[in-house]
C-alpha cells in the first residue's frame, strides 16, 4: 500500500457511509465480491469473528447449549409447512434449481434460516421430557436475497451468523431461554464489544415471522441510528404444532413444546467498527484486536542493534504473558508510515522504543483511541500493558456510554417525535397505544419506527403521544440500519 | 432410546457398511436428511470435528495460516477461467437461479472448492515479494453433486471441510508448503485420530485438476479399502497465470506466483468411525471423544448415599484436572444399561464405583476398546485415570499399525496384484511403469485403483508388473471409499 493509500480521506460525520466503507476496505476487513451484494472477509475481518465466536461459543456451551450442523439447503416443501416463516422469507430466498446438468424435483432454498429444517428433526429426536430442555446451535452462513446496496458486513445478501433453536417444556422455561440468550448478547456487547446496549422487545407487528415475542439488542451508531445487533425469540408452540414437537411427560400423557430461536451475525462487527472507529481508520477493543499492541522501534545506525533487541525483548515478554503482540522492525518504513498503518489497522496500543527508553529503561506507550502518551518503565512492562489496554477498554466504553445517554429523549406529541429525530437522530421515548397505525405517520415523515419496547409493563406517559389514547406501552422511535 | 434399541444389530466383517451406518445412527453422530445425499451432524458428531478443528487451526495458526471467508456462491464465469477447474467439476456443481422470484442473471455455483473465487483476490493483494507467502484458509462447507449412495462423512453431497490457498515466490516455497500441510494432516491423524497413515503423491492421471503434484495421506480401513484422508497440492503456477497472480520481486521485476491448496474434509470422522468402532459401537480415543469418562456408580438402597457422594467427588476431580466427565446418576436406569449406552457411544473409559469401592477406597477402571479391568486406588485418581486414557490411545493406535503392516504385500505381475487384492484387499506394492493404462486391467478386474506413490524416487521393483517395461515407480494399489 503506498503512503497516499494509506489515510482516510472520507469524513465520519459527514459522510458516515462513505466513510464507514473506506474505514472497512483499508483496514483490510473486507473486499467486495463481484457478484453484487457479496463480500469477501479478510483475515484481520475474520479474526474479529472468530474473538466474537470463541466468546459466545464458550458461552453457550456453559449453559448448556451443543453445536450442530444442519444442511444449507431447504427443500420448498419443509419451508411451506410454517406458513409465517415462508410469507416472511418468499421474496427473499436463492433458490438452487440444478444438481451438475440435471433439473432438481424439488427446488431448494439456500437457508435464509434454519427452523423449518431443524424442527422435524428435534421432533424425531424428543421422546420424552427427560429430552428436554434440547438446546442446539449452529454456526454457519445464511442467504437473504434483498435487492438493496452492499453495505459489508450490514447489508450483505450471504452473512455469517450463528442459530440457536431450543425445545421446552412449557412457557416458563422457553421464555427464561429466550432471555438466558439475550443476557448473553448484551454482555457479549457490553464487555467484549465495549458497546453499551439496549434491550426490549419488538412491537407485536416487528415480531420474527412465527414469534409470540421478539427480544432485541439496541445499540446506537454515531449518526443517530440504531442498529438490531442479535434477537432472541420465543416461538411460542407455532413451530412445535407445525413440526409435531412433542414429548411425553411424567404421566406418559403427549404435551407440545415450547421452542425459541436466537441468532447472532457479523452485523455485530459492522456496528463495532461504525461505532469506534475514527477518520485515521479502525478502532477495536483490545479483546478483539488481532494485535492487541504493537511496538515500533526507531533507531538511526549507531543505536540500530541496541533498540532492535531492546525491543525485542519487550516483545517476548508481552508474548510469554499471552498478549497479542506484533513487531513492526520493517527497514523500509519510517515510523511515522507505521505509526498511521496500524492506527489504521486499528491497534489499540502502540509502543515506541527509540535510543532514549532503552537509555532510561523504559517505554512510551500511545493509546489508539485518543492518542494519549504516557511513559512507563521497562520493569514489569506485561502488568503495565495489561493494565493500559483495561484503560483504553474503558474508554471505548465510556464515550459510548456517553453518547447513548445523551442520545435518548422523551417526547409527549407527534410534532415532538419528529422534530426530536429530525433534528438529533438517537432515541425517542413515546407513549404508545400499541397500534401500529401509530407508527406509520413517524414512518412515513421521517423514517423512524419503533425499535424497542422496554420489558418494564407500566409504560412512563399516560398517552399515546401520536393519537391521545392511553397508553399500554412505551416505544423508542429511532432510525434504524 | 429403548433397551432393544440399543445394541449394534449388524456385523463389522460380514456387513460393513450398514454395521457403519448403524454405528453412525445409534451412536447420535449423524442423521440423514430428508433430500438424498445430505445429513445431519448431531451434537456429538459435530464435537468431533470441532475437536479436530482445535487442533488443525492451531496448527495452521502456529505456521503462518490466516483463516478467511468468501462467498459461498462463485459464479459461472469465474468457474471457466481455470479450464481445468470446470472440467473436472462441472458435472457436479449445483446451480442457483433464482434470488426471490427474480431469475439471476449469471447462475452462481454452490461453491465446489474455492480457488477459482480465491484466486482473484490474491492477484488483487499480492503486490510484492514482501506480501508473500500469502496462506490463507477456510473451514466451511461445499457442495458436489455426486449421485452415488449416501453414506454420512464419507459420501454426501454438502460436507464440511477446510480448503487452504496459498502464495508463494518460487517453486522451492510452494512445494516445501504443499509438504508442510501434508505433515500436519498425517501428524492430525497418527496424533489425534490414533490412525496410522501413509503419504505419498497421486499418479499424475489422479491429480487434482490443474495441479502439478497432489500429495495424499492413505489410511486403511478394516475392510482393506484405502481412504484418501487429506490432500495436499502443489498447483504450480496454472492458477497463478490464469488470474494474473503475479509480484514484483526486488528488482521491481513482474513475476508470477506459483500456488498450492489443501484440504480435509469430515470424511476424516468416517475414518475414524470405520476403523476403531466395534460390533458394541463407537470407539473413539480420548483426544476427540466429547466424554473422556463415564462414571457409573452402582448403589443399592443402603448404600446410595456413600456411592452417590464418592462418585460426585472423584467426578468433581477429574473436571478440576481438566477432564471431560461424565457422572451417570439416573435413577431410571440399571448399570448394566448404562455399561451399553456409554460404550455405544464411544466412552473411551468407564469407571465403576460401588460400596465395596467406597470402603477400599478404589474405583474399578474399564477400557472401551477391549474391555479390560483395572482397579486403582482413590488417591491420585486425576492422574491415574490420564495414564489410562494415554494406554487407551496406544491401545488403538497399536491396534490400527498392526493391521496396516499386515495389509501392504508385495506383487510381481499382474495376477498376483489381482489375486492378493482379491484375497487380502489391503494395499499392493508393485512396480510401475508410470502408464495410466497399466492401472486400467486391475481397476477392471478387481476394483482396485494406484492410490498412491511414495515420495521416494528409486523404485523398488525394476520391472512394471504389468507390462513389463523398466518400473519407473513404485505404486500401491488398493480399494478405495
Ligand atoms: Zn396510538
Ligand atoms: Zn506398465
Amino acid at each position: 500500500m503506498s503512503e497516499q493509500d494509506l489515510g482516510i480521506t472520507e469524513s465520519k460525520s459527514h459522510a458516515t457511509g462513505d466513510w464507514y466503507a473506506e474505514v472497512v476496505q483499508k483496514a483490510e476487513l473486507a473486499d467486495y465480491a463481484p457478484m453484487g451484494g457479496f463480500i469477501v472477509t479478510r483475515p484481520r475481518g475474520y479474526a474479529i469473528w472468530e474473538g466474537i465466536q470463541d466468546h459466545l461459543d464458550a458461552e453457550f456451551k456453559a449453559t448448556g447449549v451443543q453445536n450442530t450442523y444442519f444442511p444449507m439447503f431447504i427443500p420448498e416443501s419443509f419451508l411451506e409447512r410454517e406458513k409465517d416463516i415462508v410469507e416472511g422469507f418468499d421474496p427473499e430466498v436463492a433458490w438452487t434449481t440444478h444438481g451438475g446438468h440435471e433439473e432438481l424435483d424439488e427446488r431448494l432454498a439456500v437457508r435464509p434460516t434454519s427452523e423449518s429444517i431443524i424442527a422435524p428433526f428435534m421432533a424425531d429426536w424428543i421422546r420424552s421430557h427427560r429430552d428436554l430442555p434440547m438446546r442446539l446451535n449452529q454456526w454457519c452462513s445464511v442467504v437473504r436475497w434483498e435487492a438493496t446496496e452492499t453495505k459489508p458486513f450490514f447489508r450483505t445478501k450471504e452473512f455469517l451468523w450463528q442459530e440457536g433453536h431450543t425445545a421446552h417444556r412449557d412457557e416458563q422455561s422457553a421464555r427464561e431461554e429466550t432471555m438466558t440468550r439475550l443476557d448473553q448478547y448484551e454482555r457479549l456487547y457490553e464487555d467484549v464489544l465495549a458497546m453499551p446496549a439496549l434491550t426490549g422487545r419488538k412491537p407485536d407487528h416487528d415480531k420474527f415471522p412465527g414469534a409470540e415475542m421478539t427480544t432485541t439488542v439496541e445499540t446506537l451508531m454515531p449518526d443517530g441510528k440504531s442498529v438490531q445487533a442479535a434477537t432472541s425469540h420465543y416461538l411460542g408452540t407455532s413451530f412445535a404444532e407445525a413440526f409435531d414437537i412433542t414429548y411425553a411427560d411424567e404421566d406418559e400423557d403427549d404435551c407440545v413444546a415450547h421452542t425459541t430461536s436466537w441468532g447472532l451475525s457479523w452485523r455485530a462487527i459492522g456496528a463495532l467498527v461504525m461505532l469506534h472507529s475514527d477518520e485515521q481508520g479502525l478502532v477495536l477493543p483490545p479483546t478483539l484486536a488481532p494485535e492487541q499492541v504493537v511496538i515500533v522501534p526507531i533507531w538511526d545506525a549507531d543505536s540500530k542493534e541496541h533498540v532492535l533487541e531492546y525491543a525485542d525483548e519487550i516483545a517476548a515478554d508481552l508474548d510469554s504473558a499471552g498478549l497479542r503482540v506484533g513487531l513492526d522492525d520493517r527497514d523500509n518504513r519510517n515510523p511515522g508510515f507505521k505509526y498511521n498503518e496500524w492506527e489504521l489497522k486499528g491497534v489499540p496500543l502502540r509502543i515506541e522504543v527509540g535510543p532514549n527508553e532503552v537509555e532510561e529503561e523504559s517505554a512510551t506507550l500511545v493509546h489508539r483511541p485518543d492518542g494519549e502518551q504516557i511513559s512507563v518503565e521497562r520493569a514489569g512492562i506485561s502488568d503495565t500493558v495489561d493494565d493500559h489496554l483495561d484503560e483504553v477498554y474503558a474508554k471505548l466504553y465510556a464515550a459510548a456510554e456517553q453518547t447513548l445517554d445523551g442520545a435518548i429523549r422523551e417526547a409527549d406529541s407527534r410534532e415532538e417525535i419528529l422534530g426530536t429525530i429530525g433534528q438529533h437522530g438517537g432515541y425517542v421515548e413515546a407513549g404508545w397505544c400499541g397500534d401500529e397505525a401509530c407508527e406509520a405517520p413517524i414512518k412515513d415523515a421521517v423514517a423512524a419506527e419503533i425499535v424497542m419496547v422496554p420489558f418494564e409493563d407500566d409504560p412512563i406517559h399516560e398517552e399515546c403521544a401520536i393519537c391521545g389514547e392511553p397508553a399500554a406501552r412505551t416505544a423508542y422511535f429511532a432510525r434504524t440500519y
